[in-house]
């Protein structure tokens, strides 16, 4: 009974927990002309590889003025944001070309905001979407749980080619 | 003895021209800052391609503001300047990474300077170098003449990814 108490009250918590940093935290907003932005550095994930069914495709990142300094500073200022733009890889004739849009990640810092995933709003855009949203409450796990692997690096995996 | 003649008055002409054309088209500059141009798209060249002993690796197109306005019009102006910028392919673990640079490769738009070779400039910078020269006074051949391909798009072969 007392198992039962303490799995319950540890369930509630999680429930209450959940939304309550959902509310907390803002929408990530759609990153309007990234486009034009700072290319980061880029790389093709083909079938077989370990992050086939999520990052699978050819990626591109891309970095706003602020990331920019981010990525040469190593701690990035708010206001940065960095886009991931993931397309289909189109494999034929030994050559692997660009096919539509998967999906559109984003990292925006705003220290307080998103205080309680380091930092960084997360979300994922659809396909060519600038509003159907792939993450939204979902950050915490769906995200940050893995850039925390990257935290002496402020969060962020990729680095800037020269 | 009239072919004979014929062949060295040819051979002649062309021997005459050549230097001509490489005098009278001034150098391609080094695209400073192309880092920071706007991405326009990319593709990975993978052995048993037939262009991979020129072309093979990973390669991303570059374009200043002007060739942005190319892209968008079909017409580039002049100052417009497009880089395409070549790197090892790392082929791994089902995944396609970058690694050193091959050759930055660099057109430039100047009616004037380059009316012989479609208003183009060509140039390529090795690896990493910003002054030793792949193309030269060779654009003609080395260059011009496969881009005459595309002449109905300006002689660039590349479109902007949306």
């Amino acid at each position: 009974m007392r198992q039962l108490f303490i799995t319950l009250l540890t369930c509630v918590t999680a429930w209450v927990a959940a939304p309550a940093l959902g509310a907390d935290a803002p929408p990530v907003p759609y990153p309007k002309g990234y486009r034009q932005w700072t290319h980061v550095k880029s790389m093709v994930i083909q079938p077989g590889h370990a992050l086939y069914d999520s990052f699978g495709g050819i990626h591109h990142l891309y970095a706003n003025k602020l990331a920019e300094k981010g990525y040469a500073s190593g701690k990035f200022p708010d206001g940065a944001v960095i886009a991931f733009d993931l397309l289909t890889e189109v494999s034929a004739d030994n050559a692997v070309q660009e096919g539509p849009r998967k999906v559109l990640g984003v990292m925006v810092k705003d220290s307080r905001r998103y205080k309680d995933t380091g930092g960084w709003g997360f979300e994922g855009f659809k396909a060519d979407s600038t509003t159907e949203r792939a993450v939204g409450s979902q950050a915490a796990t769906a995200c940050y749980q893995c850039h925390t692997a990257q935290k002496d690096k402020d969060y962020v995996f990729s680095s800037m080619r020269k």
